[in-house]
């Protein structure tokens, strides 16, 4: 058997590699390991929760309408760590890269992870570097790792019967923005990706109330992020179609380019569930911080199984987990 | 200006794109950080002083005499800690892959992890993998990250005037390795890359004596580890040629070659400078260890700077920093 793309795009066929790649018998490090397949890990170090991830970035193109392959870099960890309540403190960056490529280009990454790592108080602080000869690579790889600190660690699979389901913001900006610009189309430019880091918006929430569970829908979007949500906590999740909150110009162009927006990355958003006392609470605190400014109560938790949304027009369809992204080289 | 291969060569060359990739204001997290360009940084958490690493793997073929990609993988992060005295904990592991890459080959890679990881005690507690379409990357990048906690730091700085340096075996194996088997060299069979992960050894180093500075010869190998240590600790250096211990066979291969044995990667060494009181001591404890069998005291520090090795025939002559690795594509 030969790996394929569909199994680097997130979604179900991903199951097939992932059940290779995690055949390691030293899996976990006395805390959450590899084998519960979360954002990240958490390994108990003295009286610290320290948590642990990582992410490889391939985003094609490098510069984007609303980030770079830099903000991306940064941000995907960041938010890694986030989602599970750790406050992200210090990042590893390695970086291969083809011969021929441009170093002002390097230098404006660079600038951009800067930027990236000041909004939360984080930094760079190791890193690797590697050069392939010209046609061995295309253009850059970025990985970075992160190390945070959790007071109070947050799973995926923490979802209860009664918990409200909120989005942080709009769905699809993200895969929508890059599938357009590649695709030249003219309303591309004001479609911009929402890259972000987002513990700073993220520890206000913490704050306001009790998250029950988190994820950030990346690749395989939000359709992948609340099947996993649900399937791993052993619930049944309801969106309100009408709830859900995508740009009208997203909504636009995903019609046009024939993708569902539920399915594509997103890079700047988190998906909670929360003890539904608390929802008003913590969706204040999410809008009173730039990026949670759109947050939005899509939906609820009961007994059961699957995620299904309930329609504008009063019907229910399935939102299964996507097959594949159909957006390669998204993040 | 273009990045070109000596740019990721870990030679001198490579200092002018360094200048580029330091450039974070957000470099430190309280501790040692990217500036110091050590083989890793430390930050302290709690009462914890972590020590966190990381390494992309680009090594051309990924399987060759005496090891493959994962394994090295695996060993050039636990041995980065190991430098800084860290013992190892928990790796991350990036994978990037080729569409078409052989699902079998990354069954040997992972087993070569897991047995690597064994060795240690430590585990891949979280991981990531992206697939790039066929041509846009030759074969599979693996990076890894670790976490490993340092009772006492060690830096590569920390040479003192009447140190003994001693080398944990024999010196330039890996490079010549891979070398000797590209060019279908005969008695490439015979050379085998010395990868391995060295903390069960440096442990035993670290309790039998002071060890004031360490790190691992790998790209740009012993003549760029040795002139790192000494410039950065502001001393002189001198080797004994003699004592200098490289196999035979290596010995010949380089010389086919035309390569300095001193210049390619080591992927499985470490060269210390150690109180000289302590150093019968710390070379029984390397000796008594499988990967540390072959130390050799090599040299001794004095005031002053540079390199110097003393030949058998009595002459002098500098070893420099090569300017360039000669084997690209070595780890």
């Amino acid at each position: 058997m030969k790996v394929n793309l569909m199994h680097g795009a997130g979604g179900e066929v991903m199951g097939e590699l992932l059940g290779v790649l995690t055949k390691f018998t030293h899996n976990n490090a006395g805390g959450i390991g590899l084998e519960s397949l979360d954002d990240g890990a958490v390994i108990p170090i003295g009286d610290q929760k320290i948590v642990f991830t990582t992410d490889s970035h391939v985003v094609h193109p490098i510069f984007f309408p609303g980030g770079d392959i830099g903000r991306i870099a940064v941000s995907g960890t960041i938010n890694d760590l986030a989602m599970m309540g750790g406050r992200p403190i210090a990042l590893s960056c390695g970086m291969v890269i083809e011969e021929g490529f441009e170093v002002a280009d390097l230098e404006r990454i660079v600038s951009s992870m800067d930027g990236a790592l000041g909004e939360v108080g984080a930094s760079i602080v190791t890193g690797d570097t590697k050069v392939l000869e010209k046609g061995s690579l295309d253009g850059i790889v970025i990985n970075t790792a992160g190390i945070g600190v959790a007071e109070k660690v947050v799973r995926d699979n923490g979802l209860l019967p009664g918990d409200v389901i909120i989005a942080s913001g709009t769905i699809g900006d993200h895969g929508i923005a890059i599938m357009a610009h590649r695709e030249g189309f003219d309303l591309g430019e004001q479609i911009r990706s929402d890259v972000a880091p987002l513990w700073g918006m993220v520890k206000l929430a913490l704050a306001a109330g009790e998250i029950h569970a988190m994820k950030d829908p990346t690749r395989g979007g939000f359709a992948n992020a609340i099947n996993e949500m649900a399937r791993k906590s052993g619930v049944h999740v309801e969106i309100e179609e009408e709830a859900l909150p995508i740009r009208t110009n997203v909504r636009s162009a995903a019609a046009m380019l024939g993708i569902d927006p539920l399915e594509v990355a997103n890079e700047g958003k988190a998906i909670m569930g929360v003890a539904a006392e608390d929802a008003e609470a913590i969706l204040a605190a999410l809008r009173s911080h730039p990026y949670g400014q759109d947050a939005a109560v899509i939906g609820r938790v009961t007994e059961g199984r699957d995620v299904v949304m309930k329609t504008k027009i009063g019907g229910e369809r399935y939102i299964e987990p996507p097959v594949g992204d159909p957006v390669p080289r998204v993040c």
